[in-house]
């Protein structure tokens, strides 16, 4: 009998949440509205459980992986998701409850880096970094097919490596020219008014009134001047970034993932570029290539967390 | 019958060789010049061990472990050591064949690294990290009691984290900014030598023709003022090197060792002074400590490695 297990990515708009055989076959996927109250939540959780387990009667469900946007404590609570409006939560008793599943807990960075390293960007690397480039920058580092956690709960917060040590802006954390401040989303469109308005030349962002990452980077994409040297700038932030990570962790290889991934080749090239002079010379053709599970990331970490236990 | 392991760390100007036991106290130690002939070199270190193991004849030795300062494969081979003038050598080969024991090859910094782990300033921390602030800024990333290799074994390899994106002289790397242009004895005196050029504060270390970070430390700890701004800027550098690490591996301490470790509690004030506001909110309290092995650590991190392989 085949054995399968969900995967179950809970975010503060949408959880998304799916079936996987753990030869990495998803095989049905389901997104549904984030409810606001923790008992509503999980009871909706369990039902689109069992429906799509009405689908699947020939497989044994072996468990579920919930990915949380928050601090996980021995991967069964959640220690406050301000995302969600939640304290602390019993994850796996909540939804163990309802459904009968053994089911481990993770934060959903750390779930994403697991699912891209067993079947995304990282697949035949036995260690990677995961960094995701969205509305903050995330990370997870995956070794010998572990997630690095870190002592408190700080593994690869690749987002708050300081980066600028000249910013005088704060970052959310608190600290000043972390990572995050450029090579998020948001800080990249920071990044494009900062450029707008630091000069007149023509560009194509000139006619929208606040320009995104994704307008940033179609309109370097399509050969815009101005647009180029914003994507520059944000790569050699990230690039710093990098450089940092390859001469602590030395993975085998860097995902890029994440919404302003979909930048991309030019993201890479540009990154890439900015990397090599930076690097340590034994990590200077460290890959870095794109992350391809997009939203199912996580719900693919959840199996490969579940198979790494065993 | 007690075990015991032999530890041996060669290095370019005098090889030392311990015994040790499994309880990790270090029962004899020697030191001797280094041979320039590679044959040379193993028949010294065996008779060497020979020697020793005559005065412990009641105890069964299970190993030796041999530091080199180089690029460490399978954990044998050593590719070329350019302080040792080293091309290709078969360590374990070498040594095997000389005494009969098994004997295991990792590189200096990382066995420097495991033996503060075990029974050094890291001792009790299931994860660490060791910075050593010598001629070079070397390192060792521990965790879960194992050393962190990296893909290219550039795992732990501190020194080149890029501290400064406006340095313009390259690094010993060839990249530019990285922690060791700051952070290494070196770097501590350039940045003395720049900070007397740079103004005619009057200061203890203008009596020396050309201070040494030995000199900076104890004028700074005598109350110097321009000593203590040198230091200050030493520390800030080296602060910035550790937030990295700690938002990337989040260890549960960080231990400081090398040479410029010897000006104790004020540098880990400074440091910890300016480490603070750097780092990611969950890291701002991870205990930054000194080394206590001093030269023996990769004496103790040979037996450590070998107890680790079990």
């Amino acid at each position: 009998m085949c054995q399968v297990c969900f995967g179950v990515d809970v975010g503060g708009t949408t959880v998304k949440l799916g079936l996987v055989t753990q030869d990495g076959e998803l095989l049905e996927k389901q997104e549904f509205v984030s409810a606001h109250d923790v008992g509503e939540m999980f009871d909706n959780i369990a039902a689109h459980m069992k429906e799509v387990m009405g689908h699947f009667s020939d497989y044994q469900c072996v468990g579920a992986g919930v990915g949380v946007p928050g601090p996980v404590v021995e991967e069964r609570l959640v220690h406050g998701c301000a995302n969600l409006g939640w304290g602390d939560v019993d994850v796996a008793g909540e939804l163990g409850r309802r459904t009968g599943l053994p089911v481990k807990v993770a934060n959903d960075a750390n779930l994403a880096a697991m699912g891209e390293a067993w079947r995304g960007g990282g697949m035949g690397y036995r260690s990677m970094v995961l960094v995701t480039l969205g509305t903050g920058v995330g990370g997870g580092i995956i070794l010998d097919g572990k997630c690095l956690r870190g002592a408190h709960r700080a593994g690869g917060e690749i987002g708050h490596i300081p980066v600028n040590p000249r910013e005088t802006r704060p970052c959310n954390c608190g600290g000043h020219g972390c990572l995050e401040q450029y090579a998020s989303a948001t800080g990249c469109a920071r990044l494009a008014r900062e450029a707008l308005a630091a000069s007149t030349e023509p560009s194509a962002l000139r006619a929208l009134p606040d320009p995104d990452a994704r307008a940033v980077w179609d309109a370097a994409n399509a050969g815009d001047a101005l647009a180029l040297k914003i994507a520059d700038e944000y790569c050699t932030y990230l690039a710093r970034g990098l450089a940092v990570v390859t001469s602590t962790v030395d993975p085998e290889a860097i995902v890029l993932g994440g919404g302003v991934s979909r930048a991309g080749k030019l993201l890479l090239d540009m990154t890439r570029e900015r990397y090599r002079p930076l690097a340590f010379p034994a990590c200077k053709n460290t890959p870095i290539v794109l992350a391809t599970l997009s939203n199912d990331a996580g719900i693919y970490g959840a199996m490969a967390t579940l198979l790494a236990e065993k």
